[in-house]
């Protein structure tokens, strides 16, 4: 598996996903901005990762404090916290991560813990989450795959997959489970995802590295797809669950689940609670990011559609919890009403 | 409104779409293997204008045929014929045009007619069908704005506008005449439909040039539009209607015919008649067109995905006639079911 993120030498390692699948670059960074701008451009994504990656952001901004001024150490955190909870407004694990984060540096200031040792604890934190990553993503690729059968073709959309995550993946981890840990013989499409191509640049790369046959669609052929009877299950990850079990996930995934439900196909949503908005009632209320024209736009440099027109570029969209079939979470596998179990699990952790 | 193709001083001058929007390019050729080239290339592109451009193949290759020996202008003109047929399968007006010109150049065989004055008629029908062309897509146009409100946003997926006829086009076509005969205050909202963008460029590119508020979004965000209650209509063209109503379009068509069918928004298909056709019960026998993997694989120049992955690239789907609310003709608005009334029309023609 990919590392997507490492802590080393007290920097960041992280591999730069804006170039992939023609280029494979790492990034080392002391920089908590390198690593907000790199959130911000979708360097840095995947709602898991960008929960990782934004800890070890919060754990480059101590060190930064830490040769400033003394008295200024918990005002600079507060402005790296700021800054890092600015990135991207829809994937709920930025913000868990940061609370985590934040949860230790507000402690320690009430309790006149020192920077140099405040700095340690958030370093630690970092890791933690980091680590707690890679189990969360094991358990759910091992759980998850209890759904997969020998021969299933699985349509997936976006990047729900190692590169998503510290490892494994959601979606795309249970595929690997499935296929690698027990033998299955699977097949995946891979929606191009327009329009910054994380299905054709992101998910083919990470299943082609991992030996498992895959065809790349155009978003738009995935209802023909389905018709023909030619997938058995869509998996994929997302950015926010309300408590509900309405799922905020890359735009063009509610279109999935509606077609899914026509066709009859079973629609799985794989991922970790920290992606569950506990404050969240419903999805109507999560926010969703809108990004910018060029976008669309433009293909690299390339412009593909006239000057003067308008248009509208959401990252995300929200499918009701009526589409969803289960919900794959690290602790089991969730069939509806999702409201009372969502509840129960947030509350244990 | 455009000239997408024209016939002038024996020659046949078209715009060549593959540029667009970027640039505007006219190509003017005497050789049928030109048009035939641009057809299977999608330089000339719709099914009416595919009609129109092969009739004037025909009518090119018969000029040639001309300076040859005179007795192999008939099995000249059937090489041609030959040529023109296998450009493209799925858009039946492409057979339907050529159907006709072989019928004039078959039945002067039998009548011993002259090469010249053969080549005569050949030019005469194919400047009918080419006008037909232009009455039958008003009378579209017209009889179809009758379905649109003031303040209506239409959805649309591809291109079946000007630039895909030889005058106002068929989905768009009832845009304009509600827009600019009526006055109706729309919007369009346009797919970019990858993976050749016919939305994004061409689309775009006409409701521009005449001042209608256009919206561009990726394939995957017309769902989500739908569920926000921001698209009152869709309106789609067609490349082959079966008997029964079943519709084969663009690809990403069928998605849209659910997802409309699921939000409860009317679902319209704008086609002359000449893309009925009557040899065909149902969709399921409708020859779809596969197309090279490098059309997903590429953005222009620029290689998206890497090597060693499939690609399945259909260029049509197939919608059955139960998610169509109407079928808009130039002889009237067909409510379901279709099958005997497409039936009679067919035959009166």
């Amino acid at each position: 598996m990919f590392k997507t993120i490492e802590w080393k030498n007290n920097q960041v390692v992280f591999l730069d996903q804006r170039q992939l699948p023609l280029e494979e670059n790492l990034i080392e960074t002391n920089d908590f901005r390198v690593i907000a701008d790199a959130i911000s451009a979708l360097g840095l994504r995947g709602a898991p990762l960008i929960g990782v990656g934004a800890a070890y952001g919060i754990a480059l901004g101590a060190q930064e404090a830490l040769s400033g001024h003394r008295d200024q150490y918990f005002s600079f955190l507060e402005s790296v916290d700021q800054t890092l909870r600015s990135t991207r407004p829809t994937a709920v694990n930025l913000f868990w991560a940061l609370d985590r984060m934040k949860k230790i540096w507000k402690d320690a200031e009430m309790q006149g813990i020192s920077p140099h040792d405040c700095t340690e604890k958030l370093l630690e934190e970092a890791i933690k989450i980091h680590n707690e990553d890679i189990q969360t993503n094991q358990s759910i690729a091992q759980k998850g795959s209890s759904l997969i059968q020998d021969k299933d073709a699985i349509l997936t959309h976006c990047n729900a997959g190692a590169l998503a995550c510290s490892a494994w993946g959601t979606a795309l981890g249970i595929v690997y489970w499935a296929a690698l840990q027990e033998g299955k013989k699977l097949t995946v499409y891979a929606d191009e995802t327009r329009p910054l191509l994380q299905g054709a640049r992101l998910t083919t790369f990470e299943l082609l590295k991992n030996h498992i046959p895959v065809t790349l669609i155009t978003d738009n052929m995935a209802g023909y797809l389905m018709a023909r009877g030619q997938i058995h299950k869509i998996i994929v990850g997302a950015d926010r669950i309300a408590v509900n079990g309405d799922t905020a996930n890359k735009i063009g995934t509610y279109s999935l689940a509606v077609l899914a439900s026509y066709h009859n196909i079973p629609f799985y949503v794989a991922a970790p609670l920290s992606t569950i908005d506990i404050h969240i009632t419903s999805g109507e209320v999560i926010p969703i990011e809108e990004r910018k024209p060029d976008e669309v736009f433009y293909f690299g440099e390339k412009r593909i559609a006239p000057q003067g027109i308008e248009v509208w570029n959401p990252a995300f969209d929200v499918t009701p919890h009526q589409l969803i079939r289960a919900i794959i979470t690290e602790k089991g596998i969730l069939y509806p009403p999702f409201v009372e179990k969502l509840t129960l699990l947030k509350q244990d952790e």
